[in-house]
């Protein structure tokens, strides 16, 4: 399949990478059902880490088996699939090709009581033997680690990129001053500086309309920013992340019912978003209600839904 | 257009520097309506980073794109623009060759609740492959960070010399026993620790007539130092500054209205500062209006306003 | 001075470098008299090394002083100077800034009677630091030594482009198969060759209407390439450097008589070449006359004469 | 001028260090006016990083150009010049070859509250390539950061000394269960800790008669160590330097009246202290008053006042 | 003693060259009875190297002693002494500080049947730590082996720089298409080949008014290049350094009779040599009357003879 005139136009954002992370971000937008359309939807999978397995996926056992979840992306024609380094070796060889893949490099787990903060658990050279099209990687501004983590993601992008893949960086702002983790300002800021550190795909939460900061209230209110739906939140998010020229995908969030999230969908795409990853609502469930799931949300970014 | 006199003179005043970094100094002092003058006007943005996007970019939405303050600060003839990678990166292959850059190294945020530290969220070889003329980087002499972000500061000085970029510190004295960051003691303190650093060009804010440690506070009074006007202050600072033998730009502050920036601008050049460092004051504005302010800004260090 | 629609042209042949080769190639581009015009005229002066001293300088003894050699290409508003270390740092100080210069990396004599070869004399690392625009380098492909100095050249090529330097090569096939060196057949050979291995500006010598290689002598009768005059034969030259979309600067080759030494260089800009190297045919002459013919090669690529 | 038999005598204590290291005590020893004697009188100047550049400079000012401080030091014929990286690299290459220098690794600054902790702000590097004799390293035993302080010099000293760079240690104790810093016997255990972290030189503050730490005074008074007199007291530190076999310079102290100054090197003098460092002392008195002064010191060292 | 206006007009002429390698051209210029005259004159001991020691020595025997030639060359009051490792090594700790010592970095032997070549038998941490003030090397342009001797040169030169250390190059062309390695054209190519390569200080032999390449002697018939006298044949290879700003320092040559060596050396300075670098004919000679011969060529170096 030939490469669309809106994946060129994406190409075109990214100025400053080397051809190699722009072939990747390639095999990201041509893959699957989505492909060619400069949307993406793409299968996380971390909350074995985050939440332990029987949180993860004790509601639909077969998902306990790593191959199970690869599968699943590539029977919903997802973009890609993204994981820990266990999970992605438990399947790399056999869908050796089959899928892009993005190694998610760190993850946070519920027994530590630190600071929000997260161990760098693989390599680059991890992610360049196991074929993936990126890297992952979370940073929580705002944690007392915060600093620590951007300096973590500095040398990973670098090294990354040097490398020719792409980088994705989950950005969650928690602890320190933040208060509400999804306010508009919060998940906006968020943005931000994810592209601010390289990177090529964000991740955020889909904003609420609650504002967070006090000296970002004023501005919010004295510029009159809308606030009042999602299309309008996320329309705000995408033109922090440089004027809508990086990718920026939402998360599901917590498990919620079917037509919630997909109404969510529908206003991520209707404010210019570009796209969705989406865990627990789709690996949680049985195998066809997930396809079915998905089947819808593919449907809505690609405008028959 | 050859070089000038003026900034024959000023590289005489690095003696210590090899060609490379005089020659990217040189760069920077013959760009712009400014070039061979001997005075700087430096468009930095690491507002989004520090106060988060639309607190910087929400009352002119055309500055989201980073294009727009590449060609903003070509459009107003200014000697330079400095950003965090994110921002370089996303215009450094459309801008090559016709701006000098700064890759502003690290950068802290307004969602962190530790001393004042910053995360260092770029390379000394990321500024070599997008074509800089130097580094910045950020000090909080007084914090508890302070020891440690003045030996990252060192790292990168040494690394980047030796590869002949410029040094450019911004040194803002900030929590410790500091109770008025802009008094004239410490702003002429944090000028010259920037100077023992290494740096070649040095930013500091406008010093009030305020003095803060007690120490000091004895010796301006018994030594009758003159701090009555913003000019005597200024010349003050540069006195700090190796007996004038440094370069040093101060930046605008918060955004203000126009004839009081003017004014102190003013005041920076009576005093012999070498120039200016204008952020919010610029790019929060209507390009329009941010040009005829900028034009005027540079008129005062031409001696035509 | 504002980058031309020609500079921006040559720049978007080069869309493999990053942000800091290409805005080295426009500080070459930008430079002099020939600034925005797309043509260069370089001084390079390794025949000292190459011939020793007194064949290259005693029939114009200032010449023996390395700052006579700087203040020449800038007082003739040349594009660049190249030359070997020693040359380049008895100099880099006084002039940092003024002139862009390539740092010749390797080097020959005429002692040696081995097979041709050149050693290695710089590192990139000096290039760097004495703010070199970027590197020269000499192959000899045919000679028994070619591909180890072309293993050499590869390793200089990744090293110098990563630290954003632009890479020179001087293309000059000499022994193995080659009986005249500047065969048609023989100085496209060569360019196309530069160009493989990541030249950004190839040097080669200005092409004969011989022919050298058998199998060529078939090709270029069957099709029937044109090599009546200089010009046609320049014209070949630059289609096998990447249609073009290389920059190629031919050498004046053995000082001759001024005449004919313009007469080459109007075919080489009617063939389309880039410009000029120009070394004996101009240092060797006394100051006032080589102004005056460097005056005319300028005026030649500025299509005044 | 040759060699004494005086300066042979110290350089056979340092046994343990390589002919680098001892060539560079050499050059100190045989510098200045005090060339020959085993004496050294030294301009330390950290006051402006420690202090702030007015406290240091206000009352003289031409010192705020660092030219004035090699100059003072050559002028009044002083054995050494001890600075911070910035100072030492505005002179160096003036004064390339003129007056031994030590670079200083390590600077506090007032505006820091935590436990007492210099940055390290220069490389060993920097003393090679600036043609230093030596480097020089601030401890502060005592404070909760001492024993990383520690860890930093002993990383520094095995780097310098491997590289034929003296050791000179500024050895402050400060915090922790230290209340009189200046008690004999927390400077006599100063001395000696300095010695065994390797230094070649050490700089203690002269110590008055109080007693700090309890286990001590029991000794000190059952072994009954005189301390009556300065002298005394500077006896007793020379021998925990080692037996004396330690160079031990100390340090002027607070700007004070030029009789009490010069009474108390005398003391130092008879009690077979090895010179002063004297930097508030000096540089903060107008040239021709410090020159005096300076001759004043020079002449008890020689035993001629 | 003060550095003279002579060695600061010479330090002019190393402008690229940091502080360090200023410092210690300053050590070897400000040393022994020639100080500040600009002169040099070294003892160079690698004829055990070359040929064998009873050759070297048996003249001679107290020389067979390492001290014994550090000891005659401070009793002659020389500039500096030159020596392989372990020369230098059996006499560094008795003699430190006491002469300027060059390291000897690599050296040839009589045993050897392969194209002219060297071993290298020293690192620059060995210069380093033997407080060496430079690294001598030495190139046999012309020879098979003299690209890869180059490439060592680069290497050592680059590093012992980095480290303030002097680099002086021995220039013998040997072998390929040399026949007279003394011909005026050769020493002269030597001087210059040196030069480029970055060699601070120069050492070739004095050469006889032969001719060597046919394409130079066309040059030097031509230009009426003198070459009737000695001192106008220095002349000539001061010229080739650089216009004179290099330190071209000659050898004795063969053992011969003191007038002959010493009516050579007034021509060395009649011509405007820095200096000689004299072994065999002193070594070999018992000590008084080496003290008497390199006493005569002081005086004429001092023009007093």
């Amino acid at each position: 399949m030939q490469i669309t005139p809106k994946v060129k136009e994406i190409l075109s954002w990214y100025e400053g990478e080397n051809p190699g992370v722009k072939g990747n971000l390639v095999r990201l937008l041509m893959h699957g059902r989505l492909a060619g359309s400069g949307k993406l939807v793409i299968l996380p999978v971390d909350q074995g880490y985050e939440h332990g397995p029987a949180r993860s996926f004790a509601a639909n056992p077969p998902a306990y088996d790593p191959h199970y979840l690869y599968q699943l992306a590539i029977d919903a024609g997802l973009s890609g699939y993204a994981a820990p380094l266990g999970l992605l070796e438990q399947g790399a060889d056999t869908y050796a090709g089959q899928l892009p893949t993005i190694l998610k490099m760190n993850s946070a787990n519920s027994l530590s009581a630190t600071a929000p903060d997260q161990a760098v658990t693989a390599t680059v050279k991890d992610a360049l033997r196991l074929g993936c099209v990126g890297v992952g990687f979370t940073i929580y501004p705002g944690s007392d680690a915060c600093y620590a983590m951007m300096e973590e993601l500095r040398d990973i992008i670098y090294e990354a990129k040097s490398d020719g893949l792409a980088a994705v960086v989950w950005s969650y702002p928690r602890g320190g001053k933040v208060t509400k983790e999804t306010a508009l300002d919060i998940s906006a800021y968020a943005a931000h500086m994810a592209a601010l550190m390289g990177a090529n795909i964000i991740k955020v939460k889909p904003p609420t309309d609650a504002l967070d900061l006090e000296a970002a209230k004023k501005v919010y209110e004295a510029e009159d920013i809308d606030r009042s739906t999602m299309a309008a939140r996320i329309r705000h998010v995408m033109q922090c992340a440089f004027a809508g020229k990086r990718l920026v995908v939402f998360s599901g969030g917590e498990a919620k019912d079917t037509e919630g999230l997909l109404n969510e969908i529908r206003q991520i795409r209707d404010g210019g978003g570009s796209g969705s990853i989406i865990g627990r609502n789709s690996f949680r469930r049985p195998k066809a209600d997930a396809l079915a799931l998905l089947d819808e949300v593919i449907k809505i970014y690609l405008n028959e839904a």
